[in-house]
């Protein structure tokens, strides 16, 4: 059978890249293309450097890249051949459809996609920014930024500076029994909240955790496969410990005690010991989600539970992303000593490592006094805005209810039943609002309605604006309740 | 029944916070210890005022957060009552021991804790940190850091410019199929794998990875408490298709085509047609782990799989560890578009928005040009290190098999198979040396010995010592192999 000898006339060498690359490419997508069948030969080498006035060594480098990646055989003294092991009819017209176009299945975890990375104003969980002292972060930075320690592999809890400050700080503010071995800084606190998870329970195994509760929480609780059962949470007073369950086989209870999310209530020394009494006995971990107890307006925040049972039986979980910033993606877990290191390898195994720059940066920030100094001053930026706030809300809707008035930098205002608090939100979100539906934080029966609003930014301008929109909006509510 | 009123006498105020403070702990402290019965009366304010010296309003403040707390209870014109609700018997003689050491049981997932942070020679996984440019680093960060923007939410895929610097280089390096809209930037690759594995299939649901394979990868497996089955893979040629099982059930093949990790083979063109074949009519996902291709220094990497699918079916998997550093933690997910929003929401359900000023200054770094000259300098340094480390190595163990030569930042030597490369390997440590026993990467059946070694940091005198000990080593084993 005579052997095919192929033309280069199809060759087309364009764009940025290396003589010898654009020579690669063309070969490559002539060869994908199927028009030049197996068992053919190119032209020699001399030849095609004459045909495409290239020189001898750019086509043998091109050449030599589609032998390597087995597309072509030498042969001696022909030339190359186009292998003939190619499958027959796999490649079509075009390099980039080799697969046919069909979607393989995915999992799913029923868990909702973040819809945008846009900040709108009065968005909860966000921290006013523009009050960070950027000037001394960035000499920090510049301090640690050019240490090839601080670039390569950590400690398996995290920078130990940082750790030090850290239990530091939180054995004064919080109480804690801790110390730099029982704290394992993580990559913010949702990965916190994520290897709890995993410690506490195996997929199909049970937890609980609070309705009204964190959206967030009950995702990574879907994403870790558990079964989640809820408790109701009042406003005034956060969980109800007399609802707790007995016997329920559960294997821990996620709540946020110092500060509930995001209705405000504050658990009493009572319920905590309480519920400390039913943890022991019914052998249930406690998740402490204490992601806001830095701005409490009233009075220091309440003994932590960890505290309070001597670090045993309760994972203690703090958030930088308040206190600081949200992109920082900093927090940590507090943990009985004997679990450090397993929650430790599942960080590895979920993570690796967390970056250090950002860790030793904040272990000077705490160091020198910046963090605490910080504290001080948004602690009274956030009770001026949060007043501020509270007695706009009241004064346009005396007749709704307003959540979490006395810590923190959110605010629930609950609306009429009838209220579709989603379609709200989106409508708001056209005017910059970020606003979150109080529906979404509900997963027991029927959900209440209203809006969870953040404070961080609530300058008197924009809450006036939020509260004529929110008033023409209610207007088309049949519920009774026109302001 | 007479009311108790207490004395003040064992109050012990000390430490350098606040006055109030410090009476506020001291009071709590006496309240946990037990020692003051529930219904007892403290004295007034005015009398603990004079008794210890105090401005009423200090002690004021220390009463007010303790009543917030839930410790006292005011009774008007009486003092503060000690509150009797605490359940009774629930303190034990000190405030740190509520509960009882009893350690609750936690999930075993068969994680390897991770030993240390401490970084040793010639250790797998590292790059030469010390190449790095961080003065241009400096400068980049400098330009970010100030930026309230950066510090706020962030967009569910990453930082919009680095996505784009991403894919184009991915386009043009890797003949990937993907857009800004088709990646995901993660938290390291680690994180990637995970979330591919999150994706491809539920807890119980079956997965096959390679033998020898990246153990790592086995560990993220199994904290998503997948079944793992394992394919074997040669040295010279990575994964064999030929012994991809046909209708196992499973939901997808994690896989490194372009440099076997860590025995070095690499996939040739036939055989990834063969593969991606097989994936289409098993309906399997592909997970590409593209570790380190940036480093092949024969010839340029072969075709992606993801390039060769047209995108279709295949996860890429791509990391910035090994080309600028590991304590950056930064990697990507590259993906059929329908199934991008879906990673985004495990991604945020497990952890979050990824740190923002570290992309945005690596994406100025890649559209600068940065990133391209520091891949071309580190290609020439670490194939210059490999070479000088395969010399040798070869010479001076010439029958052991020496793996991994052509690409990458590692070498595996391969040993006798008598010889307990765990032990070796700890002992090697004592010597500052972290290389990882071999036996660690191979899961079927008898595990083979060896050494994987990094040549981030070869240089020719830690080679020398490396050879020196093992010779050592090695001649305590009884294998006829003496050097």
């Amino acid at each position: 059978m005579a052997v095919q000898r192929l033309s280069t006339d199809s060759l087309n060498l364009s764009g940025n890249a290396q003589l010898h690359q654009q020579l690669y490419v063309s070969l490559r997508q002539q060869l994908l293309s199927g028009h030049w069948p197996g068992g053919a030969l190119l032209p020699s080498e001399r030849q095609l450097a004459a045909d495409l006035q290239l020189s001898r060594s750019t086509v043998q480098q091109a050449l030599q890249q589609l032998v390597a990646e087995g597309y072509l055989a030498p042969q001696q003294g022909r030339g190359y051949m186009i292998v003939e092991a190619l499958p027959d009819g796999f490649f079509a017209a075009s390099s980039s459809a080799v697969l046919p176009t069909m979607p393989l299945p995915t999992q799913d975890y029923g868990l909702t996609a973040k819809a945008s990375g846009y900040s709108g104003y009065l968005q909860p969980g966000t921290a006013n920014v523009q009050q960070f002292p950027f000037r001394l972060w960035q000499q920090l930075l510049q301090r640690h930024a050019n240490r090839p320690a601080l670039c390569n592999m950590a400690d398996p809890l995290g920078y130990p500076l940082l750790r030090q400050a850290l239990t530091q700080y939180l054995r004064q503010s919080r109480q804690l029994v801790c110390d730099e071995n029982t704290i394992l800084i993580t990559a913010g606190a949702q990965q916190a909240l994520f290897i709890a998870a995993r410690l506490v329970a195996r997929s199909g195994q049970k937890v609980l955790m609070e309705s009204p509760g964190y959206p967030r929480l009950k995702q990574a609780l879907q994403l870790a496969e558990l079964q989640t059962s809820f408790i109701p949470a009042e406003s005034a007073s956060g969980l109800d410990p007399s609802s707790l369950p007995i016997n329920s086989q559960a294997k821990a209870l996620f709540l946020t005690p110092s500060h509930h999310y995001p209705c405000g209530g504050i658990m009493s020394l009572s319920q905590r010991l309480t519920l400390l009494n039913w943890a022991k006995n019914e052998q249930y971990w406690l998740v402490e989600d204490d992601y806001d107890s830095e701005f409490q307006y009233r009075h220091r925040p309440m003994a932590s539970l960890q505290g309070l049972a001597g670090g045993q039986g309760v994972m203690f979980v703090g958030s930088l992303s308040k206190t600081l910033f949200p992109a920082l993606r900093l927090g940590y877990l507090v943990l009985p000593p004997e679990i450090v290191g397993q929650a430790s390898a599942i960080q590895q195994a979920l993570h690796g490592d967390v970056p250090l720059l950002p860790q030793a940066v904040l272990a000077d920030f705490i160091n020198e006094g910046h963090f605490n100094r910080h504290l001080r001053k948004m602690r009274r930026l956030y009770q001026q805005q949060k007043q501020q706030a509270v007695a706009l809300l009241q004064q346009h809707f005396p007749a709704c209810s307003l959540l979490a008035k006395d810590a923190g930098l959110h605010l629930t205002l609950l609306l009429p039943a009838l209220t579709d608090d989603i379609t709200l939100c989106q409508q708001l979100n056209r005017h910059g609002f970020k606003l979150q539906p109080f529906s979404r934080y509900c997963f027991l029966n029927e959900p209440d309605r209203g809006l969870v609003i953040g404070i961080a930014d609530a300058d008197e301008s924009k809450l006036v604006q939020l509260i004529s929109l929110l008033k023409d909006a209610l207007l088309k509510v049949d519920t009774g309740l026109r302001p």
